[in-house]
């Protein structure tokens, strides 16, 4: 059993649930707890680790009983946890790091991602995709970082499911989709037509900028249409992810009732 | 300028930011930031604060002509905030107490919340259903705080626009909707028809439950329709707020478009 924090190994996992950079030099990160553990692709584990309280139920006994453990003292593990409550389980996780061209030729509705911030957001954002079918996700760098663990845990496992990328270029990247023929959808406060009055159910990807600024200028203008999210009263903006999970579900309803003639201008 | 956070004023501002308990046997709250007080209606607002280093812009010092300000300290200003970063304004606020009665005699669409836990979940629902059009929200009494500084914040003002009230009993009220025509839509595992196959575009009201384990089975079987947010993957739920949002923009877009005959089942 482990007792130390200065111990090596505790000290690499502290790292890579601490620093972005140590995680993504190491190209590595931390999944905490149980429902994460256990959705982890075991071609891209690491190493577990359980508290030596750690108490599990039959289900996750028996997915353990094939792989090796590190036992932890109880106040290790509290100091690797990021969470209040530990459930006293974590694994370290090789980063699947697929090229935007993989995920380009895997399906043809995307979802783009300009200067996010919010960890919660892009946690629900990356749950709410796997969901609505999207077949990947493109950030810009300036993005929070999807390795956090907040955005870890928040993702319930579609972080597993759902191919993303980083890039440095996102402006390359849309004329890249353009010239495979995906549209580009912006929520812009320019936008005339409403989400639902457009097309949604061939090939596309939807734009979504900044929580506080929205889109930048530069990115907006690539957008092959502006579109907007209706709001009533005096409401000047949905949260990001709000907007993302509308528009994501409405390519799917429209995908889903297409052969009912349904409208589309 | 009021230097000492023992002065009483400020221990009952400090009371409001912390104790649900308090704020609502006061009848008050907290407004913090420009935004959030410049919403606020006037007739709701008892008393303002401002750091002695509160630099307002000149729109904020026009609203501010015609009103009275406590000057505190910068640091007693920071002993009140609940803010990471401090905009230096903050103001304390009258609850306003509709009736049941009152919010069902003013529209025919509502949200109703049971168990509710996320601060931020709320904040979202209350900005979405304002933007979506919904009359009014109703809660059960375990739902979180609405008065809650971190639910107030993340309205952005919706909390003073969309009516809404706390309960002891949601079934009565059910019961009451029912009386008046209105269909009670719950996102449900036991949902056989998508939320887009139904007629949202009526009298309507959609139940939303706890974020771990959904609705009580005594409120879901109150329920005249189940209905399912269709979900790939493997995904087994999606976020809360999420899921609220999707089915009032659904209603939103039904009744935006019911003109132009789309399929209603």
């Amino acid at each position: 059993m482990i007792t130390s924090t200065s111990n090596s190994q505790i000290r690499h996992v502290a790292m890579l649930q601490k620093k972005a950079r140590y995680r993504n030099s190491e190209g590595q990160f931390v999944a905490e707890g149980i429902k994460m553990v256990l959705e982890t692709p075991p071609e891209l584990l690491s190493r577990i680790y359980v508290s030596e309280d750690f108490q599990p139920e039959k289900q996750v006994r028996a997915w353990l009983s094939d792989k090796s453990c590190e036992v932890v003292s109880s106040k290790v593990f509290k100091e690797l946890s990021m969470t209040q409550t530990p459930q006293g389980i974590l694994a370290v996780v090789h980063m699947s790091r697929p090229t935007p061209e993989e995920i380009l030729s895997s399906g043809d509705c995307f979802l783009i991602l300009e200067n996010l911030q919010d960890p919660g957001n892009l946690g629900t954002i990356i749950r709410t995709a796997e969901g609505a079918g999207i077949d990947g996700i493109f950030m810009n760098k300036t993005c929070v970082d999807i390795y956090n663990p907040k955005v870890v845990r928040s993702t319930m496992g579609s972080l597993y499911r759902v191919p993303f990328v980083y890039t440095d270029d996102l402006q390359s990247l849309i004329k890249n989709m353009k010239t495979r023929g995906v549209r580009l959808f912006a929520a812009h406060l320019k936008g005339e037509k409403a989400y639902y009055e457009e097309n949604l159910s061939g090939p596309c990807a939807f734009l979504i900028g900044n929580e506080a600024n929205g889109l930048s200028d530069e990115t907006a203008a690539l957008a092959d249409v502006y579109i907007k999210i209706p709001m009533l009263g005096k409401v000047e903006s949905l949260n990001a992810a709000m907007a993302a999970g509308i528009l994501m579900y409405e390519m799917r309803r429209q995908k889903a009732t297409a052969h009912l003639g349904n409208h589309h201008p």
